[in-house]
């Protein structure tokens, strides 16, 4: 599968949001994990998405982690920062300021609130995002995310989306689990960007025409699951060693909160403890969950790259 | 039933926000709205809940709603704006601000993004709430609503707010459309003011010490719902008429989508054809769903106020 230029594709972590004891970003920490992610093995980073706690923060608070980030040297080119939100108007301003720091791309989930709404209203709420946003630079990633949105996107909304902004509305991340799902897409709409959310999917879509993997898994296993994609990329070989460490790793990980036990993997690796806070109404591992983790987790028998 | 002096009883409509045509919000019709429901049935008012897509609007925009109505003479004291968002941080800005506005009491979502949350998590987050919010004259009413949410209030978590809370925390607006659930609170937990969300739970939560109701068909029927809590809370006796129409109205509005169908009653009613305008998710009835609406509701043979 070929992509048009300027489509972001490969590996990508959904990058965690390091936080201080009072909950706000630490972006020091943020830069130097988007740094060791860049150096590891990805080629993008999605920052402020689901496993960057995008939705536990402000718009105010999105605004200045990404510009933060920007700041410090993280290229904007590389990242595709969440800008959805449950208000289509807040999802225009972070989407406006994105645009404007140079995104890669967006990803963007429906306004969330509402629930069983129809086609002709999520196709109405993008339509204002895109006029809002008002950029031919502005590059959208649908977030098919139903068990935490609620709000499904359908083939044919996309086929709408897709087809009254082609230049626009170029890719997704389905974090679904329904692999069906993702190959569906990839069928019907040739040159559009289909990324797994999860390791157990990222192979078989990839090897079908997708575009790559956006997970949050890669914000350890990105090393691994990079060895995937240039083994197919390049060769179209399978990387069976690398795929089996992803998988396990996915299987390790997803025992537990998801996100409380990455930074809980993250603070032993950096001997830093901090790595564990975490904004309600998430809440960090307790003792028995953290070290049934480490155990399995140690279990696999996979070194972390050094920070 | 008695309540401690300061709870919101008796009727109050999830108040519709009205807008122009580029959806920015039309504070003069909104506070001719306000002014008419308390006119004509309603004890308070719920603003800025499910109904007044609270959740389409930005933070700011929120702010400034709740300023236009409290300068435009709406009594803060009768008010219960909902002050929910899909981040604590939000809340507690808007908390804060409904507080200092002199808001009667607050109606607080969870953080409805993440799905799956443990009661830690929900308690977690309503502790810096409350502590965010610092003010003693804080009154919440917990919004329960999982159809939207996605995030319900167990029975155990409530339990653990009015304890570590009793000030604050002092009832609930229980939109789940389980009279179960709400006779079971009235029970577990004296004094704690329970609201149904729907005209089907109202007679039957009140008669067993509910609170009253705060409703969506409430912007229609306020008149015909006070009738109903007066008869029971002054006598001990059953309107059947007037609660025969209430149940009458919500069964036809609830055939179509709600607050779009509501728009179009007021928009008639009024009219003012500006009063159908609603934001993404949400769309206007198309016109034969309007024509079928009306055809219906006209043959219950309620006539609205004169406004």
């Amino acid at each position: 599968m070929t992509f048009a230029p300027g489509i972001m594709k490969g590996v990508n972590a959904a990058v965690l949001t390091p936080m201080n004891r009072d909950l706000t970003p630490d972006l020091v920490r943020m830069t130097d994990h988007c740094h060791w992610l860049l150096d590891n093995g990805c080629d993008g980073l999605g920052i402020l998405g689901t496993s960057g706690e995008a939705q536990s923060f402000s718009t105010r608070e999105r605004m200045e982690i990404l510009e933060g980030l920007a700041k410090a040297g993280i290229p904007m080119s590389k990242s595709m920062p969440g800008t959805g939100a449950a208000a289509y108007v807040d999802t225009i301003e972070l989407t406006r300021h994105a645009v404007e720091l140079g995104a890669g791309g967006t990803l963007v989930l429906p306004p969330f609130y509402l629930k069983g709404v129809s086609d002709d209203g999520i196709f109405a709420a993008f339509d204002k995002i895109i006029e809002g946003a008002g950029s031919s630079a502005l590059r959208i990633y649908l977030y098919h995310f139903p068990q935490m949105s609620g709000v499904p996107f359908s083939h044919d909304v996309i086929e709408r989306l897709v087809t009254a902004f082609p230049e626009t509305v170029v890719g997704i991340k389905d974090s679904s689990g329904d692999v069906a799902n993702m190959l569906g897409m990839v069928e019907r709409f040739p040159g559009f960007a289909v990324f797994p959310g999860s390791e157990a999917a990222f192979l078989e879509v990839l090897q079908a025409g997708g575009a790559g993997c956006i997970t949050a898994v890669s914000n350890v296993g990105s090393a691994m699951a990079q060895r995937v994609h240039a083994a197919w990329t390049e060769n179209e070989t399978v990387d069976e060693e690398a795929n089996n460490i992803i998988l396990a790793l996915r299987d390790v990980i997803s025992r537990y909160p998801l996100w409380a036990a990455l930074k809980a993997i993250m603070a032993r690796h950096s001997g830093d403890a901090d790595w564990e806070y975490i904004r309600p109404t998430l809440v960090p591992l307790d003792d028995s969950a953290r070290a049934e983790l480490f155990a399995a987790f140690d279990d696999i028998g996979y070194a972390l790259p050094p920070l």
